[in-house]
């Protein structure tokens, strides 16, 4: 990864952030999974296991930190959270994660884009087979809506809270979000698609739940609408940012590096943002998105390090 | 259809509850699928419209009127829900619905059962492809907690109240529930299960969900935590008893009547009720459950005469 410009210590940050998601990840599924019939789980815990940036989790986390760190600073209300703030908030965050990878399990299906390797392992219907992974993956979903309220429990939310982020959990996953933009995706194949088209799939498939995920650290720290809005809008932006990061990746990285097959998207014949603007054209277009995150921010008073140097390693990364 | 042993005109009573949750249905995907990709919403419509008993949300709804109806006699405190009593309840029901096309969309893959036939029609994959069928189904998941979140706000339920529904729902039909039993069901393929492995299937893939039907409904009209075992006792001893006379009505039905393909289970190699059981056996056994399901009631003082003749048509009936 390449040092963000600011003297913000990303790197060891996201480290830590990646451990205190890992400990809640087998902590929730340890709890989550206990009834679950063996041959349901284990496809669920492999696919959960297999690592990743666990970049929407962090966002939730890194995006409800700020709201409550600007709470004591005394610009807001009292946050929303009381008592227990330390691991709770991961289990929330944690249900992006299942989401995410609910889609990664269906989306590699044979039916879909029919992968054999992701995150540098082969893909769950690889190892346990296309129903177990079409089971496992529709799992996930249910299990995500029980982290929010359990996680939201004991974060000390009312129900009331937990049940709108309940709901926005499921918008941003279902078929106006995410599932749907899974779909646009694969009916794109074979024919190309114009700028905007491209960019109406990237906000459904990817941008959702970024964008999202934003939304569900402000709103589990009790931020007002108007900051709500603008956590989803840096979140829909980091995500354009990703995604056009992630296009460029797929042409110039390799596979060993990425942990998935490079050049999958020419192959495939698919619309990328770097084959409808070139590769320069591409990066300019990310660095404009990370930076129109960032200004979303900062209109009220969230742009802290942390959240700033997400923004610039969307676009600086190199896998 | 025979016709129940008591007065009680359960056909017609039927023919109403079907025609209500058809009009909650249209109206409901009206306004979730607005914002939905045509592509995704075809099949979901599509899988939604094939018709079919609807007797999940009925169950719900009868659950709901019943506690309701009980209240008004004096017998509990206030109901849970003030204002439209009307069509809302039929909204949270139709979630139930949802979440049983979404399992049979999937059990019906190229992957699963592989059939070309659901109720009459052919299934969602043979109209609009694997990868369509795929995404709708689990499309499905987030919009049935939508409906009971937003059917729960119309109906006038707290949040807290609506999120409880949810977690319900969510628990049934997740991995510990519903999707549990359909890996549990699909792995049982090629080998003989025997009479507690086979109820264990059932109690997860077809009783979670009609449990937490009548679960659910007691909820939204406020019942005490003795009411929703009770309901939910009937609801998973009705399960039963229907899936014992559905695998009756697979060896001894005819495929125009049934709408699927008779022979199916035997053809499969599959255990069921009658193959472990025999026929009679399997009759007495589904009669021995639904007298189960009545007695539930009766000692919480619901056993009103839908209920009763629900429970005597899921054994009586001959499709």
């Amino acid at each position: 990864m390449s040092t963000p410009a600011s003297a913000f210590d990303l790197k060891s940050y996201l480290d830590a952030e990646w451990g205190a998601v890992e400990m809640a990840r087998r902590e929730l599924c340890a709890r989550l999974l206990r009834d679950i019939p063996t041959a349901v789980a284990e496809p669920v815990e492999y696919a959960l296991d297999a690592g990743g940036k666990r970049l929407r989790p962090i966002l939730c986390v890194v995006a409800y930190r700020a709201v409550r760190e600007r709470a004591e600073r005394g610009a807001d209300g009292p946050a929303g959270a009381e008592g227990g703030v330390g691991a709770a908030i991961y289990e929330i965050a944690m249900a992006l994660e299942f989401i995410h990878t609910y889609s990664l399990i269906h989306d590699d299906l044979p039916c879909m884009d029919d992968d054999d390797l992701r995150r540098g392992l082969p893909t769950t219907h690889r190892v346990f087979g296309v129903p177990a992974a079409t089971i496992a993956g529709a799992a996930l979903i249910p299990l995500a809506c029980r982290a929010v309220d359990e996680g939201g429990a004991r974060l000390g939310l009312e129900p009331a809270r937990r049940a709108e982020l309940i709901q926005a959990l499921c918008l941003a996953a279902g078929a106006a979000g995410m599932i749907g933009g899974q779909w646009l995706d694969l009916a794109a194949e074979g024919r190309t698609l114009d700028l905007v088209e491209l960019q109406g799939v990237h906000q459904r498939k990817t941008g959702a739940l970024l964008a999202v995920a934003t939304r569900l650290g402000g709103m589990a720290a009790g931020a007002d609408p108007r900051t709500l809005d603008a956590l989803e809008t840096y979140g829909a932006a980091l995500g354009l940012a990703f995604q056009i990061a992630d296009d460029i990746l797929d042409l110039t990285g390799d596979t060993s590096r990425l942990g998935k097959v490079a050049g999958r998207d020419q192959e495939l014949g698919k619309a990328t943002y770097p084959s409808l603007l070139g590769v320069d054209g591409a990066r300019y277009k990310a660095r404009l998105e990370a930076e129109r995150a960032v200004e979303a921010l900062r209109d009220v008073g969230l742009d802290t390090p942390p959240l700033r140097a997400l923004a610039l390693y969307a676009v600086e990364r190199d896998r």
